[in-house]
Parts: structure tokens; C-alpha cells; sequence
């Protein structure tokens, strides 16, 4: 990278406020920032890095004033976010771990159909499946029979489709993800053991899609397990059969959701989140980390905090509270104690 | 599939209520039912779907009566779910996933010594081990030396089996799980550093287990852990070393079970649940999602809640309460004030 | 193995109590041991298995005074733990898994460099990394370009290392474990659809650090999320993208920490405990199993429990009194009608 402030800020459609003329080389984070290096601030936990920086210039948002005058250009943008992913995208990086040949040391059976360029990395195994433009699959990936393979579609190691599950375009997948296991289902039998039932659906991951490394997904038993448009998916989450997660609803790691709850689009989870099965959860949902959703949300855009969850304030005053519950029973044993000497003394 | 009413209902030793020679072409979802599916009803939160299905046809349990007219022939059964499993499994699904034969991309140690059919995937790797009859291994499979796997055992792609571990027959493990890798157990030397304990034990899998995708299961130190006949472990659970686990007890995602504890026969364990170490838990204990299990479990068929967990209606009736704590605390300070007042009057 | 009880003593710098002539020629649990075994007692819970054990001899601390006469002789020594760690690692075990030579069946880039023994199993893929000696990669292992691996190294089968991380010497990495996959970072478009941020950065794990099975550390957005020297993570743990963990930090199975986060030095993390991102935790932190860290924690050696996690002390005797909330409840509406009727009568 090599670019001046005042590029920079054209790109960005932002300001340079100081030196339109500096040489900035490498993309870096305050207190990690060297003569050169452009560095940002879009989060005001870190102001007090700013002040201390060696950055030659900084992206900041362009209401943001500083305290004190500092060495720092300043590059002012409407989004500190939106400007930091268009530079680390235009930077792109190494993306040699996804192959773009065909390695002579993988498996691809003949009757697949491949609509255009694929790259497979060795010892990755591709069954009877439809593929199309510009995919790339990394080393030791399988891919079952039936399975569909949309467009520009990018699968890192490790990662395991089971037979006839459906990926759109633009999926991302990360290594040792695992998409179309067998739900678990299963029934009792008259002398009380648990009987397998066949789980006879699929998985559909629609367009836009990113899936964390680790995360499972589950076939439905009958059906399609579905993962809408755009959302996103962190690592070692747990989506069980007949899960349906709505668009652009983004979960970060460790979130399990039990068999056949549907979910709103436009939501967010937190890390460890838990969804009992056969749930509805409205769109636009945010949910704290940890939280337990233990019945059906109605109301669009609810704010949820809690084992189980309630409502996100009155989680967090209840929980303020609770600190409190040992000295409030000793308050109310005192005032208990004062109202029998009351009483007492009224009879008298 | 392709049958008509009355051979379904025969097969299931249920009646049909409507006409018996009606054609039934596929199984689906009340809500995704068309013309010459079969249907089901098996959980009342779904009833509402049946008054609208397009199902040609519907099991119902025998009770079931429905509350206005429908379209649909019932099939009226004992068991929904039971029937379910039985149709479902008559009607088999796609088992490409399973090779039959030994793929010359494959290595089997000429040492180990196979007792009937096998298959095994391409990139899977066998080492010397004793292996049933009709085992199918999947691709990029890994068996270490010196395990014993069972007969009729199918072992999804990526399933990584540790040295010395054995897996007992009809026993079946999803993709990526991970089998007899070291338990997480150090000492501190005298500088305060942690090194490392070799976990010599091994991991023993009884008969009709099924193993999640991404699950682990810890070797023991010494001796094994013990998966006994019949435990269900969904997704992404993790096991650690010395642990035992009874007979037919199932356990939902993301659970994790710390060293050394033993859990009893029957037990149904939510999705998330925590069990510290060192713990007994009795036979049949029903534990809700997300408890944290602290302390031993010695009443049998124990129902619990909570982080740590207690009694289940215990937790859910201080939880609603828990809710109130503010108004409570409110309420309290009004008391304490009354009685002031009150005191001060008598004093007068 | 075949010793007498006064060679293990002698290993472990304790002393006999009984017969020193004695043989012991294997290493056994209490409850498993029979004639020949070598048993320990290290943890309280177990005492009343000491009374019935068939060991010969048993490892106790120097301090243990049995409350009755036993058959087995006593090998006293200052660190039951460590003296274990002694004589497990002395037993060595199985380690076939891990190859010590090149498969014919791996792939090793051309570019690669090697200082010296290095083991690559079957169906491995090692990129243009530099790698340093008597390193062991198992089978259908992924490392990818730009990758530095230290001395001494383990890894087992199927872990993928993502392209540009550093893993220093000493280090261990469980199966399937996931290092450099990308970190969970988005930013929003104004059609308010999320835009992947391409994650620049690598993963550095410094010496002597060991990564259990399942477990994921996601790559940087720009620099290193970095595990420090000593650490230990057990099985399936998120670690986020620009975490930092400290020297000697220990996290059991399953905890999460969300991105930018800091922890400390000597920390003890029990399962399941997640982390909120951007905290910065003090060196020494207890935290117990399941607790959710929602701020930052300042104050060294500190223990923590609860949801959000508080004060450990404070979190156990508030939920202790939680249970008795519906009877508070109760008590508090009687006192409230009391104090009316109080008033009444002094208004009278």
C-alpha cells in the first residue's frame, strides 16, 4: 500500500484535516502505529490511545473533536467502519489457502458439473455435485452427492457437506464447519429405548452468507434446515434440523438453537445464546450474550437479557437488585421483629 | 414411496378415518404438504397447521379429534412419533456418504485385520486396528493404532479417532467429532508453570451410541471414559476425561461434562448445560437447558434449573419473582419509612 | 513398567510407609486397582475408596493420615499432582499417532523449509511455511503459506492452520482445531446490509502453549491475536479475533472470548464462561464455570461468579437467598397489610 492522505480521503469520501500531502504505507492500530501508518478510531473505549499515537494520520469520524492538539493528520469520514472495511478490502491480503486449480491430488467425480473456473485443494473429495461459477474449495473439504454449489462460492479446509444440501452465492464457509448432519431425533420404543429416526431433509444456505469455523447445521428431518440471505454466522454455532434463521440476523460464537425454532431477520446474538426449539422470535431482535430464549418473542426489535431471558432493563435492574437480597432479608427479619413490638405495645 | 392409505395404516397397526384407497406419493410438513403427501401431528403446537394443510393424509394419535372438518383423511395411530420413525426409516434417504468398498485413495495398515464388509472413504486413514464386520468409515477419516471399532458402525467424514479407543457395534459418529485426545489435566511445578500430565487412559464407546458432529470425548488419564450402551450426544459436546455416562441417557448441544464426572442411566440433558467435575448424578435426572450442575445429584429422577441449578419449579418461581425484586426493594424502603413514623407516633 | 516401591519413592524424592520391596507393575485408579497397582489419592472426595482399594501401594500426601489400618503400604510425597506428572510421563504411552516421518501420501511445498526431524501423516498439507525441529504434523493436518512452526511440535490430526501464524516451540494443537480462521468483523452499508471486513491479521501462540480438540482462534482484522507463553485452552473454545491471553492463563472447555479482549496473566477460567469484547481482565482472575464477564476486571486475583459475574462471596450467598424470594415476597405483603391495620388503629 502506498497512498497519501488526501487519496485516501478522496476514496473514502471523507476530509483530510492537516497534511493532504503525507505518505501513508500500511494500515495499523493506534497504540500499534509507526511512522507511515494510517490508523482510525471508531470506537470511543480507545480515545486515550489516540493521543498517544505514532500514526501519521488517523480516520476519525467527522464529529470527532480532540481534547488536546496532536501530531496526527486526521482523515474525518461520515463511517469509521465502512471506511476501515473498503481499505482492508482494497488491501485484500494472502488468499492462497483457497486453491484456484484443480489439485491432481483431490477427488472429482466425473458426474459432477461445473459451470466455470474451480479451484480444489488436495486431498479434498467432491461427489455427483452441480457447481458453479469461480468456486473455490481448500484442501481436505467434502462435498456429497447432490449437493448445489451456487456462484463465487469460498470453502475453507476441513469443512464437510453432507449429501444434497443447497449453498447459494457468495458463501463463505470456514474450516471444519460441518453443514447437513443428521438431526437428532429420535423416538422411544415400547421397552423405552431411544429408535434413530432418519433424518430425510436437507440444509439450505441462501446468498451472502458467512458460516464460522466449527458451526454445525443440521439437515431437517423432513424439509430444509434454512439459513436466509446475508446472515452471518461466527464460530462453533450450533443450528439444529428445521432451524430457520431470517435475513441479514448475525450471531456471534457458541450460540445453539434447538430443533425448529424460526428466526427473525435483522437480529443479533450474542455469544452462548441458547433458543429452546419450536420457538418464533420477531425480527430485529437483540439479544444479550448468554441469554436463555425460552419462549416465543412477539414483539419486533425486543431488547432480551437472562436465564431465562425477559426484557433487557428490567433484567438489569432485577439483577442490581439481587446483590442487594441478603441485606433486604435482614431488613425485612428487622421489620418483621419491630412489628410484633408494635403490635405488642398497641394491645397493651 | 408410493401407498395407499390402508397399507400405511396397516404398516403402522393404526385405522384409517376416511377413505382407504387414497394414494400417498411423499412424507412432508403439515405446512409444506401437497396433494398425495402424508402429514403428521405429533407436537399441539403445530394444530393449528392442520385445519390448513393440503396433506392428502394425516397421523394423528388415536385421541386426537379434530375441532371442525377437514380435508384430510386421518391416520389415526398410538404413537406418532414411533410412526414417524418407522416410515422415515422405511423410506431410507441417501447414504452415498458411506462408501461400501475401500477407495484406492485411502490407507489401511496391513496390519490391521477387518472382520467382514467395510468401506472406506477416500484420504481416511487406518491404522492398526480390529475392525467388524460392515463398518463404513467416510472420507478424511482418521483411526489410530491399536483401536477396536465394532460391527455395523457408520463414521461420517473428517471423525478423528485417537490410539487405543474402542467403539462398540451399531455405533454411529457425525463429521468432525473428535474421539480420545488428551484430557485437560497439569500439575504445577515449583517455578508455578503447568506441565503437562500424559493422559494414558483410552476412550470405550458402548453399543447403539450416537455421537454428534464436532463433539469431543477426552481419553482418560488413567482407565477410560465411558460412553455407555444406548447415550445420544448431539453437537458440539464436550466430554472430558474420566467421565462415564449411563445407559441410554441423551444430552442436547453444546453440553460440557468436566473430568471424572459420572452421570446415571436416562438422564435428558438440555442444550448448554455445564456439570462441574467430580460429580455423581443420579439415574433419570431432567436438566434444563443452560443449568450449571455444581454439586452431585443423589435423588433419582431429579428435575432441576438454574445456574447453579435447584429444584425446577424452585428456580422458575424465584425467577418470576426475581423480576419483581425492585418493586420489592421499593417497597421495603416504604415500610421501613411507615414504621419510623409509626414508632414515632407511639413514642409521642 | 516394573518398579519397587522404594525405586518410586526414591523417582519422587518421597518415602515408603510399609514393605519397600514391594512390586508395582502397573499404574491404576483407586477403585480399578488390583495386585501389582501403583494407586494415588490426590483429591479428599476419593478418601473412602483408599479404605477399599486391592492397590499395592498408594501415592498420598505426606500429611495423609489414614483413619484406619489398610493393606496397601504408603509412598508419602510433598505433591501427590506432580508426583503423578512424573510417573505418567515417565510411563510414556502411544504416540504412533504422531508420524516421524514424511508420508509419501502428504504434500510438502517445494518452498517449505525444515530445520531439522520433521513427521507429516497421511493426507497433510504443509504450504511454503518455515518449520522448525523434530516437529510432528498427523494426519490429513492443513498449514498453510507464511506459516512458522517452532521446535518441537505437536499436531494432531485434522487441525487447520490458516496462511501467516506463528507457533512457537513446545507446542501442542488437539484435533481439529481451528488457528487464523477469519475473525467476526462486518460493517453495516447504508441498505444496511453487512459488508465482510477482510481480516489482515495473523495468530501468534508463543512457547510451551497447548490447544485442545474443536477449539477456534480467529486471525486479527490488523496485528496478532496473540496466546501467550504457558497457556492452556481445552477443548472447543472461541478465541476472537485480537484477543490477547496472558502467560499461564488455564481455560476450560468451551468458554468464549468475543474480540479485543485482554486477559491477564495466572488466570483460571472455568467452562462455558463467555467474555464480552474490548475488556481488559487483571492478571490471576478465578472465574467460575458458566460466569459472564461483562466489564472490564481491574483488580488482581480477583473471583468472580454470576451472570452478569459479580464478587464470587456476594454471587453465592445472593442466590442462596433467591430461592427463599417467593416467601420474602410473602412475608413482605403480610407486613404491609400489618402496618395497615396498624395505622388504622392508631388513626381510630
Amino acid at each position: 500500500m502506498e497512498f497519501t492522505t488526501a487519496e485516501v480521503a478522496s476514496l473514502l469520501k471523507g476530509s483530510v484535516i492537516g497534511d493532504e500531502n503525507l505518505k501513508l504505507t500500511t494500515l495499523s492500530k493506534l497504540e500499534e502505529a509507526t511512522e507511515g501508518s494510517l490508523s482510525f478510531l471508531a470506537n470511543d473505549k480507545y480515545e486515550s490511545l489516540f493521543y498517544t499515537t505514532k500514526a501519521t494520520a488517523v480516520l476519525t469520524h467527522k464529529d470527532f473533536k480532540p481534547k488536546t492538539e496532536t501530531a496526527a493528520t486526521l482523515i474525518a469520514v461520515d463511517d469509521v467502519y465502512g471506511s476501515l472495511t473498503i481499505l482492508m478490502n482494497a488491501m485484500g491480503g494472502d488468499n492462497s489457502i483457497l486453491p484456484v486449480e484443480i489439485s491432481p491430488l483431490s477427488f472429482l467425480d466425473k458426474e459432477a458439473t461445473v459451470k466455470g473456473d474451480i479451484g480444489i485443494g488436495a486431498f479434498s473429495y467432491v461427489g455427483k455435485a452441480n457447481i458453479g461459477k469461480n468456486v473455490q474449495l481448500a484442501s481436505q473439504v467434502y462435498i456429497g452427492n447432490d449437493c448445489e454449489i451456487g456462484d463465487n462460492v469460498k470453502i475453507y479446509p476441513g469443512v464437510k457437506i453432507y449429501h444434497n444440501c443447497k449453498i447459494g452465492n457468495n458463501v463463505i464457509i470456514h474450516a471444519n464447519a460441518v453443514i447437513g448432519s443428521d438431526g437428532f431425533g429420535f423416538s422411544k420404543d415400547e421397552a423405552g429405548k431411544y429408535i434413530k429416526m432418519h433424518q430425510l431433509g436437507n440444509v439450505v444456505i441462501m446468498d451472502d452468507v458467512e458460516i464460522g469455523a466449527n458451526t454445525v447445521i443440521d439437515r431437517a428431518s423432513l424439509g430444509s434446515t434454512v439459513i436466509h440471505k446475508g446472515v452471518k454466522l461466527d464460530n462453533l454455532i450450533q443450528v439444529a434440523h428445521n432451524v430457520e434463521i431470517g435475513d441479514d440476523t448475525v450471531m456471534a460464537a457458541q450460540v445453539g438453537v434447538a430443533g425448529s425454532t424460526k428466526i427473525g431477520k435483522n437480529c443479533m446474538v450474542g455469544g452462548q445464546v441458547g433458543f429452546v426449539g419450536h420457538l418464533k422470535v420477531a425480527d430485529g431482535a437483540q439479544i444479550q450474550a448468554q441469554s436463555g430464549i425460552a419462549g416465543s418473542v412477539k414483539e419486533e426489535n425486543a431488547k432480551l437479557y437472562g436465564y431465562p431471558a425477559i426484557d433487557y432493563n428490567t433484567y438489569l435492574r432485577a439483577f442490581a437488585t439481587m446483590k442487594t437480597l441478603p441485606d433486604m432479608a435482614k431488613k425485612l427479619r428487622a421489620l418483621e421483629k419491630e412489628i410484633r413490638v408494635l403490635k405488642q405495645g398497641k394491645d397493651d
